[in-house]
């Protein structure tokens, strides 16, 4: 570790997916995790182990089949939590245990209900347990920003003492401003004797849009060498730190920063709208790097600057960051090498020949209805087919539905439901209503639905595939179901069956306890 | 005007519409404009008037309309441009021109194609020209930050000697660090001895997600009192400062920065939704302040923490911006006088009786069709009735379609053609693509369809609206049009008809010339 590499710690999986509607199986975070890879980031936290049987099992899974990165877990600053974050991350190459306990007077006082003296003392024995474990530490002490800083100097001190490596300072209800957050990290680490034992680290949130700008002061003013963040911005609230937006900064402006960063910056829009689809959190599109606008100029005057040179108005290159030049790919006559090495080209990697055979089946079937393919087709095929790989419970077979002025629309769907093929029909207030009755009928999830959306995957005509989100939620765990189809009522069939069949699998949530 | 007093310029409806895909009608950015007035911004950039026709008209109609803002227009360094500006103008009760030029050496030589002595002489001129039109005169040298200091102090200096009254300085390209743009403006008004007669201004792009902060530096680093902004950072590429961040985060912040701002923050959300809908430009679910989930917990922690004690994870009430509290109001019992009522409490102004009145008709045929109609379908039903005051030639009559797997789906459907009904029919890849076909087969628009969403206007029910935007690009116009309805079809063929409608009106909408 050289002094001017910055460490992207990727939170995608943990503070991401606590963000409300973000919730996602375990083969999804799978999924996720080795485009993290790809993407070569540092450190992938993979989830909170013992937050629950599935949480843990989704740290398992990944720590098993990462082996570039460092896979972490979160862990109350417990012998517990920390016990079972280690047991999941036994398969890993390398392995963080990732601690935390809150310092601010706030969270001490109204949430933890504990004394200075009792959280200094959680906070040594916590670090000490897990010393035992691995060598790899990182502490948080949670609402650090808001912490006294002579109490929070003693607290970090005490914890390096005992073997933490990273000292990450969360701005956990996003309260910070640039100026002031850098030399919050700067005179705290001045304060502590042993600070040059650890790595600083920062993790800002969003609330009032300054989480990229906090991150980077923490760095630049700061000290700060790893830089804790989500693709796309994910996470509660208004969420983390983009990982886009951050490494491109340190990239573009390596001028002032003069720091170099290990990410692959080719596979952050792949890394994006993965990301997107799965959890069902669109991207506006003027999002910074990974909107679809990002690159895009209108007005007369700067068209005309871009055609003159392309450095009036671009700081960055929309190919650098993996927006393909050319996006029409293939046809109906391509064959299996072809669309095999567009997934290649796409960093898209399937996890058996199997998944890529019925994937190609799928493409052929949309190629006989689709003059042209493009990767957003193609990214969509491959959602729906790892989507297949979840326990598929529920599938489509036939639909037919009719609306008319006048009259209520009314749908008739044939699904399987395990070995049985089931008939149904409803009426509804729209052809999506009447298929989601009818199948809801025979089904009687009792699921909310809590998200309807419906994207065009391209643009430019009309015989475009819609990808519908259905977003449910039961008994307290919430799932997202995608499909896509040229004919929307269908996609929206498909997306309520992926939602029931990852609601049926057995990977049970439970909340954390405070 | 007190030195503690930061002055909010809106500049959603110019720089914001100068996004791809965000241009809007006359009619739609007067009522855009009405909402940024109930707002209190300070100042309302309406349009840049010599661009075309379409914009000379939209800024006479906000200028006429408008009492409690200053409306600004912005033009070129050069005779016509101003001219054309004061002439749009002349209704208002305060006006402003904002004239500009670029200054560094990139943008002089690869886009003007002139040397700095031009530039100097034209920037004088044209303030000089100005200053004969109006008193209060804003000068724009664009790409500032990357212009040489030296330079741009000398055209500074003289443009303020000539009347200048606002110096901004734009970061155009999003290539500014907060520490370093803060410093910039500091170091620029020590170099302009006049620089006391003028307010600075800070106009920060988002391209490496930090345009709040730069902002933010600007104000406080370098003493900059005008912060130029959009709502939902809508603009350019990865888009400008976002309006609702930058005053939450002053007013958060009060503490640090010590600033007053006369924005009303229980109009921010009304405004946001306001301009999505318009624009079809998604807010996306993690943005702060206005996101969907801005105010959202989920971990079990967090939840846990917020039941404890508010403070532990909000910094700014939901309500406080404009979330509404209760979601859920009026039913097909309530009456003209309810629903006139909540329109009032959603900040909602219609410019006639004849208005309240169809819209207050379509509501009752919503409820016939929906027990509960929540905020945002009201809002919906607001937005489809001023559409309905642009020029209103197409106009769905009936619809019919059905879909069955294995078959080519089929649409019939029956619009008004001014005084004629057209019946026309059409099969498609899916019900959507049928009814779009059939239309277009009369109406022979060719428009290039560009976008296509849907959302669910509400969530927690099938029985939701759906909204859907379509976005249409012919002959170098681009509109969105925007339509709901419980059925989804039903609601795309409005969408498309409102878009045709739009491309259909007169004004026509030029490129500018660079």
């Amino acid at each position: 570790m050289s002094a001017s590499q910055l460490i992207i710690f990727d939170t995608t999986l943990r503070d991401g997916e606590q963000s409300p509607g973000a919730s996602m199986t375990k083969d999804e975070k799978l999924r996720i995790a080795r485009q993290l890879e790809r993407l070569k980031v540092d450190v992938i936290e993979a989830g909170f182990a013992a937050a629950s049987q599935g949480d843990f099992e989704a740290v398992k899974a990944i720590a098993e089949a990462i082996r570039d990165s460092t896979v972490c877990s979160l862990a109350r600053a417990n012998d517990r939590d920390i016990s079972r974050a280690a047991e999941a991350l036994k398969g890993a190459a390398r392995s963080r245990i990732h601690t935390f306990i809150a310092t601010s007077e706030l969270h001490m006082e109204k949430k933890l209900r504990m004394t200075r003296e009792q959280v200094l003392e959680q906070a040594i024995q916590a670090v000490r347990f897990a010393r035992n474990l691995t060598d790899d530490i990182e502490f948080s002490p949670e609402d650090g920003y808001r912490s006294d800083p002579v109490f929070l100097a003693q607290v970090v001190e005490a914890v390096i003492r005992e073997g933490a490596r990273t000292i990450n300072i969360p701005d956990t209800v996003g309260y910070a401003i640039p100026e002031l957050y850098g030399s919050f990290i700067k005179e705290l680490r001045e304060r502590v004797p042993n600070s040059d034992q650890a790595i600083w680290s920062v993790h800002c949130h969003n609330d009032l849009g300054m989480a990229v700008a906090n991150s980077l002061a923490g760095v630049k003013i700061g000290g700060a060498r790893q830089v804790e963040c989500t693709i796309n911005g994910l996470g509660e609230r208004a969420g983390n730190c983009s990982l886009e937006e951050v490494v491109m900064a340190v990239k573009t402006r390596r001028d002032y920063f003069g720091l170099d960063v290990r990410v692959d910056p080719s596979q952050i829009v792949p890394a994006s709208r993965m990301v997107s689809q799965t959890t069902g959190f669109v991207v506006q599109p003027n999002k910074a790097v990974v909107g679809a606008n990002a690159f895009a100029h209108a007005s007369g005057i700067h068209q005309d600057g871009v055609l003159k040179a392309r450095d009036t108005y671009e700081i960055m290159r929309a190919e650098d960051v993996g927006w393909a030049a050319n996006k029409i790919v293939l046809g109906k006559l391509s064959g299996r090498n072809a669309f095999k090495q567009r997934l290649q080209e796409l960093g898209v990697q399937l996890a058996s020949e199997a998944e890529v055979n019925a994937a190609f089946q799928r493409f052929k079937d949309l190629a006989d209805r689709k003059a042209e393919i493009f990767d957003e087709d193609i990214l969509a095929l491959v959602m729906d087919e790892s989507a297949g790989s979840e326990q598929e419970h529920y599938r489509l077979v036939a639909l037919s539905q009719r609306s008319e002025t006048g009259e209520r629309p009314h749908a008739q769907v044939v699904f399987s439901d395990g070995d049985q093929e089931v008939r149904t029909e409803s009426d509804g207030n729209g052809p999506v209503d009447a298929v989601l009755r009818a199948i809801e009928t025979k089904v009687q999830s009792g699921a909310e639905l809590l998200l309807y959306s419906v994207n065009a995957i391209t643009s430019g005509s009309t015989e475009s595939q819609g990808e519908v989100t259905v977003r449910l939620q039961h008994a307290g765990r919430v799932v997202n179901g995608v499909g896509a189809d040229p004919d929307i009522v269908v996609a929206s069939a498909k997306a309520y069956l992926s939602a029931l069949n990852k609601l049926q699998s057995r990977t049970e949530r439970v909340a954390a306890q405070g």
